[in-house]
């Protein structure tokens, strides 16, 4: 049998969230290349037949780096394989899945790609939080590095998505505030979304960031910035 | 019984792209409110005891007002019926669902929000385009109004995905390079994205406008500018 790569993009961990597409490869596959955010309880519920290799970064260990998956991916393959690669969200949203298509493209193996529910927009939902919604934002942007922070859209009514993790926070509101936005203006931070641990911490710019220090917010987490975290049940502005 | 309503995200277009969990609520359903943009295999395969009510755009008949679509929702819910309102894309990126959510929560109607594989980032991908790519673009952004294109971060490292139709293409064109991104930057037009209709036109912000009146393009199309349209396998420079 020939072999193929499938880059198939697991939505946010709920195991409702994962395509038809997704499921239907996942049957099919005799090798699953997991990531740390690929949805847990699909890797699970794989029968013991498939092999599972799991090139997520863990605490203490170094990642595993790209390239070397993408040779993972081509060698599985060429041993006649069924490779799916399953990551968390879509591939194609930070998901490295352009550079593993290029590597199995390269390489002369036939690769499909799967979208997914991507986290950018999905997260924010689980917290009751839509990035556009009439009269508060028409469009919105994701981002992942402090470098495109100056040059995002700066008014309350333009959603900002940020995937950069919870590190930096306090500069990032700052380095927002000093770029234009107003100080109040409403910010939630959605942890471990779709998962039972989910947890939604809300503030403003200006108190955010102290906000999440005195609740220990922790990655993975998604940034919402914007009017629309108003409409999050749990949006508190006190 | 009691009523509920289900806001389901129903992906691009292709069945596969559907998630599981709006699978499973459609084979519960007794009423489908569906849109234009709806998945329409998905609806077409519907067994005849589901009652479809179609709410999308037609050409020439006028639109039915959202409060009016709000309305049908409840009023069905409350006739004790299982309502999924399957939409295009995902429920919260231009889909209205925030609005329809807030009517159902407001009439007392349980609701739930199944978010989809977006558009925006599923339809560039259908043409081999990754909104983000390590080198190209860490971040991308999603516009539907004219308003906001001035404010949109210019360089060709961050992609800029256009949700609002190709009527306007030669004054948005000429608006992103009057507000400081190059002309040659490159554009794609992705038509009927994961449908067999599906085609694909490129060329630069200096000359897509020409080249789409020339070759007819029209809606439901997604617009991409950026760096990583290179990497379709349709990218003509020429």
């Amino acid at each position: 049998a020939r072999g193929w790569v499938a880059l198939v993009g697991g939505g946010p961990g709920a195991d409702g969230l994962l395509t038809a597409r997704g499921h239907e490869l996942l049957r099919s596959a005799d090798v699953v290349v997991v990531d740390r955010l690929a949805p847990r309880d699909v890797v699970d519920r794989l029968p013991d037949s498939v092999v599972v290799i799991d090139v997520g970064k863990t605490p203490g260990h170094h990642p595993i780096p790209q390239e070397r998956i993408n040779e993972i991916l081509v060698e599985q393959a060429r041993l006649g394989r069924a490779v799916v690669r399953l990551k968390g969200g879509d591939p194609y949203v930070l998901g490295r899945g352009g550079e593993e298509r290029l590597a199995c493209e390269a390489a002369g193996v036939p690769v499909e790609v799967v979208p997914g529910v991507t986290s950018a927009v999905s997260v924010p939902a689980a917290a009751g939080i839509p990035v556009t919604h009439r009269g508060l934002a028409r469009g919105f942007t994701v981002v992942t590095g402090h470098e495109e922070l100056a040059s995002v859209p700066a008014g309350g009514d333009h959603t900002l998505v940020l995937l950069m993790g919870v590190a930096r926070l306090h500069e990032t509101a700052a380095l927002l505030v000093r770029h234009g936005r107003a100080a109040d203006t409403p910010v939630a931070i959605v942890e471990r979304g779709w998962t039972p641990g989910q947890r939604t911490t809300t503030g403003t710019l200006a108190t955010i960031a102290d906000r999440a220090a005195l609740r220990g917010v922790e990655s993975p987490a998604v940034i919402v910035v914007g009017e629309v975290v108003r409409l999050s049940p749990e949006w508190d502005a006190a």
